[in-house]
């Protein structure tokens, strides 16, 4: 027997109608590409992304169609997405910090057909446009003024599409679980893979998110979202936050200390959300500057595990929140929050450190597994290493066009290439990458672990460590050292600095001072290409175990 | 299109499964209707719901069977809800309160085959069972000692049936718009209908009352609902306590101010949600006692309008948060909540009390239209009566096996039946039922304004207005009051009280002193059995208009 509940279809666009209707006059303010701070609201943003709607039908966009955005965040932006997933149209997000060979890779494969480009990555698209076949129209995120000059032959601009055309158009009357947005991964292995979210998942997200243990977005709030909506969807904030009227404030390209601590001071800013590099930038600023946060109560940090040394800066120096995230471009990205629980929160801030550093807990809907390699549950003791896996209703199904093939096992879970441990208050901490996980003689050492301890240490700038064949161990950890600039260092004084902060036989067989650490498009460390680096590289415990 | 995310049915068996894997060992504490305190955790709640399912199985239970419960609020009325609801069977929740021949009504209008009973209703479903020919079993909710003189041959033990039964049994698996849970309107005009909720809508209400301005249940919180499980799904606290892994605190059928307030103190409660009477109590105890609230930080009020002074006691002398939220059995029930957003989080106190005294603004996912009779939108000017309409994925859409027919207008919105504002803000207020609402000339009066303020006379017990048959006005108020013991008051300072607080023609044409003025099963003002009872009164104002 079914329920006699209202047929309702989670779309997005019932999203921005709710802002529009009982936050109408909320304000989204943007730092414009042009440069001038820029302030519209919820009314008028839905009002243009139905003009844009019209704009894109009248280019022959149909239901289905990808149309990429390759945009800074910025109340423009947040209208294209809109308008383009209204009309059953997918979102299509470029990380315009890939490679120009991936870029021209994905926009094949998605075959967009419009793009929407911010004025900064013009001359990059220009060159690419004639690789992209499938692009029919390009739509500056600008105005006739700010198009002359344009390297692009017809491209068309935004404000003059979004005066031209009437806001009278019908959103949203499609099943729930329509395409929506389309994200690929960063493809640290072979080509990237596309995400394609629907309806359903990203409203389930934004649901889940609003929840007061997750994002908790009120509309009391006033949120910066550092975290660029190329990278998975900036967390779900342009959702969010019309979702529960919360005041925008969208940075533009302009993420460095200065820009940000600007933003957050002149528009009083409540919560914010990036990486850690954005926040290691701010404090050093705020440092430098003896600048003050006057508003700014709450930070979540994802993207990568965040530094000890940021969570006590803020909540020392400037009483501000830090809670830790984790999730990926195939969650939506929020899989789990280190926001405590009763037990957590009884403990002294010093115990509570040892939980905030860790990527947290899951919110209902959202299903973890830790596991061994043949698929038998490990314990929740917090010292365990297994494969994390993920299950829910914004969890990948399979990737775009079905590349990588059945990604789900038997259980309907999705192996997430990380390995982890889960805690008995069922904090989940990430322990490495699967593919970088160190195994040795059967054991598993995480090469995070050692490397983020290394990096600590006062000479070092960055610190990488990757597992290096032995005959005897099968790998054994080698850690790779860029020392500060004009700073010498030895094997010795490394290995002394490592001593009893990890087990014995963790310590890394050698260490060695390399020129560069290279990073990949998401600032994370790029193993694949230092494994490369380092194929000929033997291990000095090798060269005497061959010898004896 | 369709995107490629999990297919995860949104049913509620995985809100427990949930629970018990991430807050295995968070506390359901209850006053356990045979007396004593009972502490129990969702890891055992889990287990032993699923022992209930398999001893519904053994009943014969099938999927879309009703199982009616007449309990309050418990662990055990928890186990039994996910014990029903996770093999697809339909837990309908009676109202103890109801008069016995509505009770019969519903059950066989429902079908029920199976009815949990507490020990307090044995003697009344005892007599009405014959009446009930679909109810193969009654399980007691008591234990094999407590069952001793148990006045219904037949009736099984609940701990009996838990202990006989394996834990091992698969839940959900089905559709998620598969019926969950069945609860009757409390019917004041014609037969109570049924309201057939999915396991979607359920769980949907669930996320969006988790979200920080709704309900806003975090992990940190303990919970008491003191609103019943019967009583429109106690605001769903059954379901977002698990889901956010809260420790709740069940109170059994003790809702006396002394006994809300030991459990809040020794449980240490930090959120609570009830009707106002209840909180009438509790600050009267507080009061006489000088009782203090070491742990309470919000209160959520619903069920009828919140009176001022509720509010402000709670504020001022306890420094509790009150929130008034609106809803109804129709809405799962949480339709509005009076949370600031930032613009009345700005003003003062003062300010903001006009706003919190208010039904409050919807969450998204909620859509609230305000109509004329023509289905016309109204200004959303605060000043402006309508029709109040509602339509979301947790409204009904039609009631259980067709009754009152199509009850959506064309745009898919339900009439709630109440009669409201809109402000500026958003924030809906109720001014009557429309029934209720007195129509004079052309224009509406409030009934419900004119009694809230006359109620507040130092001499009033209770009053009630209704709207009188006027020759010229086609209708006028009449103030019905009931005076506190030993009182006695004239028609002239009752006006008098009134004067300057409402609009001059709202003034009753009359006002009459009664001994009593009845209150419906959910401790409303019965004013379908007031008008019955003044039926053959006449106004002086229409006498004198007849005679001149």
């Amino acid at each position: 027997m079914l329920g006699l509940m209202q047929n309702w279809p989670l779309t997005v666009d019932k999203i921005l109608d709710h802002a529009k209707e009982w936050h109408g006059g909320r304000e989204v303010v943007s730092r414009s590409v042009e440069g001038p701070i820029v302030r519209t609201t919820y009314g008028q943003i839905h009002e243009r992304a139905k003009r844009l709607s019209n704009a894109l039908k009248g280019l022959g966009v149909q239901p289905g169609d990808r149309v990429a955005t390759l945009a800074w965040n910025t109340g423009r932006h947040i209208e294209a997405w809109y308008g383009i997933m209204g009309i059953g149209a997918v979102c299509h997000t470029l990380n315009p910090r890939l490679f120009a060979e991936q870029l021209v890779y994905i926009v094949n494969h998605a075959e967009d057909k419009v793009i929407f480009s911010d004025l900064t990555f013009l001359p990059v698209l220009a060159e690419l446009l004639p690789k992209m076949p499938s692009v029919q129209h390009v739509i500056v995120m600008s105005d006739d003024e700010h198009l002359k000059g344009c390297p692009i032959p017809g491209a068309l601009s935004f404000e003059a599409l979004v005066s031209q055309h009437s806001a009278d158009c019908v959103w949203g009357g499609f099943d729930e679980n329509t395409a929506a947005g389309l994200c690929y991964t960063s493809g640290t292995t072979g080509n990237p893979k596309g995400v394609l979210y629907s309806h359903r998942s990203n409203f389930l997200h934004t649901l889940v998110t609003m929840g007061v243990d997750v994002l908790g977005i009120s509309a009391k709030d006033t949120v910066l979202p550092v975290v660029p909506m190329f990278h998975a969807n900036a967390w779900g904030l342009a959702l969010s936050g019309p979702a529960s009227g919360a005041k925008l404030v969208m940075p533009g390209q302009k993420l460095d200390g200065a820009s940000v601590h600007e933003l957050l001071e002149s528009e009083q800013v409540t919560f914010s959300a990036a990486v850690p590099t954005v926040w290691q930038m701010l404090l050093t600023h705020l440092r430098e500057t003896n600048g003050k946060l006057t508003s700014l109560k709450r930070v979540v940090i994802g993207g990568s595990a965040v530094p000890e040394a940021i969570v006590r800066g803020f909540r020392d120096e400037f009483g501000v929140d830090v809670t830790h995230a984790w999730g990926m471009t195939e969650t939506s990205p929020l899989g789990t929050q280190a926001t405590p629980n009763a037990a957590i929160a009884a403990m002294s801030d010093e115990d509570q450190l040892r939980y905030k550093l860790k990527q947290g807990r899951p919110p209902v809907t959202i299903q973890l597994a830790l596991q061994d390699d043949a698929g038998a549950d490990l314990p929740h003791d917090g010292t365990t290493f297994g494969k994390l896996k993920v299950k829910g209703p914004f969890v990948v199904g399979e990737y775009f066009r079905g590349d990588g093939g059945a990604i789900l096992d038997e259980n309907g879970f999705f192996d997430t290439g990380d390995v982890a441990t889960l805690d008995e208050h069922g904090f989940m901490q990430i322990t490495d990458r699967a593919k970088d996980v160190i195994k040795s003689g059967g054991e598993w050492i995480s090469s995070i672990e050692i490397e983020n301890i290394a990096a600590g240490h006062p000479k070092a700038a960055l610190a990488a460590v990757i597992g290096v064949y032995h005959p005897k161990w099968d790998e054994r950890p080698l850690l790779l050292v860029r020392l500060k600039d004009g700073q010498e260092g030895t094997k010795e004084e490394f290995l002394a600095f490592l001593e009893g902060k990890i087990a014995k036989w963790w310590t890394p067989d050698d260490v060695v001072f390399v020129d560069d650490i290279p990073l990949g498009a998401t600032g994370k460390i790029d193993k694949k290409l230092i494994r490369d680096r380092m194929k000929d590289y033997v291990l000095p415990t090798a060269q005497v175990r061959e010898k004896a």
